[in-house]
């Protein structure tokens, strides 16, 4: 892609899901008190599409609090040696209901989650996207979602 | 380190003071539309200790209209190898004054900046942090600045 070239809405799907797809982490914004954007880098342990994304975490953390508090939120997806990122822009829905534990849970989740499955300390994250914008070096793109 | 040791207010400072100074980038958070957190990956041009973090940018951009209507922001240096990442909340100012922009100009700047220092395009943006947060794998700790 040349750096320099403007992206079809279609286009700039097509790369950011490119993006999402091959990342382990993202960033996560959520609003913090007095107003402040905070933002925490998760592993993404799925993504449909761009639609929606997938996280845990620990029930007890802030960012648990923050995102029932206010669930308007953001997911970012870089990679630094090419200059490209995806914003993700939408809501993250707080789930503690067993087809979403169930779903996440992988062999391993036990060293943070001891009582498995179905440890209170458990919580299940579900980001849907309203609308993204791709960039790369010079060149963004906004699009619906 | 431990990943479960505690770490008094000044060492998560000495910890996350050593991976500012190490981070090339930061992701910075901003307060977008709707009430919606953004994030950006961005050069760390300079940190001044965890104080002061610069930055430059177009002066055009949607980040630099965010930054001027509201400066709450934050400033997120992490390393996915080692699970360790800082958060720094604070305010973004936005500078155009000829000693802000001397001071972060390098060569190679020019590639972005056609016209050099005086580019009206090219803007300079000073973050200080209020407080942070140093994490490294499942310990964390919130500290004053």
């Amino acid at each position: 892609l040349d750096h320099t070239l403007t992206l079809t809405q279609q286009q700039a799907r097509d790369a950011g899901l490119d993006l999402a797809n091959s990342a382990g982490i993202a960033v996560v914004g959520s609003n913090g008190p007095y107003g402040c954007p905070w933002t925490k880098a998760m592993l993404k342990v799925e993504n449909e599409g761009l639609a929606h994304v997938w996280f845990s975490t620990n029930t007890s953390s802030r960012r648990v609090a923050q995102l029932r508090a206010d669930p308007r939120s953001s997911v970012y997806f870089f990679d630094p040696a090419t200059f490209r990122g995806l914003l993700l822009v939408g809501e993250m829905e707080v789930r503690q209901d067993a087809d979403s534990r169930r779903r996440l849970w992988s062999d391993g989740c036990e060293r943070y989650y001891p009582l498995g499955v179905d440890d209170p300390d458990y919580t299940v994250l579900r980001f849907t996207a309203r609308w993204g914008n791709y960039y790369h070096g010079l060149s963004n793109t906004s699009f619906s979602l």
